[in-house]
């Protein structure tokens, strides 16, 4: 993860200031690197012996962080991470452009890498983050959206990303297409559970444990899976209640507590992350044709991280 | 170019309807397809005989689109290709993903072409132009910059994708570098004249000759050289009024006329014009070395047109 880092840190790097100072404000500022351990921790199961995968990891986290970067613009968010989100402090006209940055040098990356199904595999998980977020977009304060609509989203704008993560590996290791479609399995799941869990999080938890404050989604209308489940077991008042917060009307302290109370009362939040150990545990399964190594350990405790979060 | 187009049309779809919808608002919605047009002319220029060029002249398309999008959204304009800017139809979250969605998708297109040269370069020219529109966005409200960081700045931002969008039908060509690097040098060149020209119309058009309003980038306080000419030409109140007029002080119809005067003047539209064509008489004289032919014609003539929008 060393050798990952110090790519990210070199080519993030460029003549104008503020790039790097942005850049940084973000990538250097914490972050879990969940993805690109994932692509390393994949290389490891394949016993890959070469180091393509540093700057291929790389490219995955600048995806991913000029996803977050364009994400909180969109959301107009005020934190990321712990501390306040990058458009707050350098507005939303440098991290929109820093993220177009950072997305073009992951190309630039890969480039170098040369791999064409590489490249493949990344160009496609990124048009399909985009489609995800837009569906998203379209989706807000939307109470009627389905939970399969809401599975398509998160398997678009979270999921994609992981599969592909975990996919790439196997390319570089240069094994069948069997082993590929296994760790794409394994990311994609893995990628629902840990969006659910978030999801979940976004209603339990508080500014510090976190690094965001609970209640985003709320205030957002983000039709998320806790009130997907909620809305759909509720009594007919409760339905209005729902349908008046996602469209920004409910959105008060006391209103969140009283969301946050029906959430409990119908088992929303239990059953949201009984559904991500369902995916976690799918995830863990796609991993059957290896053979046990370290490397899988880690793989499972990575699914095993990322429900325990919501803990 | 109805080639192109249709390869346009039919790879801006999507299953989520407000991506079509957006970008067919821009895409279909005039716009002089100027950078496909060039890899198309080029490819004529060097004989080419195949048609990968109609995919990655799509692909250019795509990419600039994406930066007309994003450009709206950092900007905050009113007006583009003479209609509402897309963002304040469809907003500015959606503005932001819809582009990053055509950049993930003029990607794919490379990808399915399968030259990892023309990946380089136009990955290249990509973080380019996103380090380009970084510094113009620091280089705002400062009446110092000088004409050299200017000329940094348009290189970046415009000439950039010019001169991929004309590179780029040398390598489909398999022609030897040289050809590869007259072609970029004709390209850069027009861009620049091309972009010097844009500059000086945003202080002479109106809003139905150019498809969008006079005085914006003087209201933004972007430092074009027509500004950097008046303010280095002008006495110490002079300065002082350009000063305060990029830093958003002075700009009322009245100051942007008190500013057009000053232009005029100085002769600052005149020389910026100039300009452009000293780098549109360098963009012909790189064809140089290609034979004459009509497509050579139809490149001269690009350069015309390029420097004729502002008569």
């Amino acid at each position: 993860m060393n050798r990952v880092n110090a790519v990210i840190l070199d080519r993030m790097q460029s003549e104008i200031p503020l790039i790097p100072e942005l850049a940084g404000h973000l990538i250097a500022g914490g972050g879990k690197r969940m993805r690109p351990m994932l692509t390393l921790a994949c290389a490891r199961l394949l016993d890959y012996p070469g180091d393509r995968h540093h700057k291929l990891a790389a490219a995955v986290e600048f995806i991913h962080t000029a996803t977050l970067l364009h994400d909180d613009v969109v959301d107009g968010s005020d934190m990321r991470r712990g501390k306040t989100a990058a458009n707050l402090i350098f507005g939303n006209p440098a991290a929109v452009l820093v993220g177009d940055f950072l997305f073009s040098r992951a190309f630039e990356l890969m480039v170098e890498d040369g791999s064409l199904k590489v490249l493949k595999i990344l160009s496609n998980a990124s048009a399909v983050i985009a489609e995800g977020e837009v569906n998203q977009l379209t989706a807000q304060r939307q109470i009627n959206t389905s939970e399969e609509k809401y599975l398509d989203i998160i398997g678009s704008k979270t999921a994609a990303l992981f599969a592909a993560a975990c996919r790439i590996s196997a390319v570089v290791a240069e094994r069948p297409e069997a082993d590929e479609l296994a760790l794409d399995a394994y990311g994609r799941n893995l990628g629902i559970a840990f969006q659910l869990v978030d999801d979940a999080i976004d209603y339990v938890s508080d500014g510090a444990t976190m690094g965001k404050d609970a209640g985003d989604d709320f205030r957002d209308g983000k039709v998320t899976l806790p009130v997907i489940l909620a809305h759909s077991r509720g009594s007919e008042d409760e339905r209005k209640f729902w349908h008046n917060a996602m469209l920004g009307h409910r959105v008060s302290a006391e209103d969140f507590a009283y969301a946050t109370r029906l959430l409990r009362e119908h088992g929303a939040i239990d059953d949201t992350l009984e559904r991500a150990r369902h995916y976690g545990q799918r995830a863990i399964d796609a991993l059957g044709p290896f053979p046990a190594s370290g490397a899988k350990d880690a793989l499972v405790e990575a699914v095993e991280f990322a429900i325990a979060r919501a803990y």
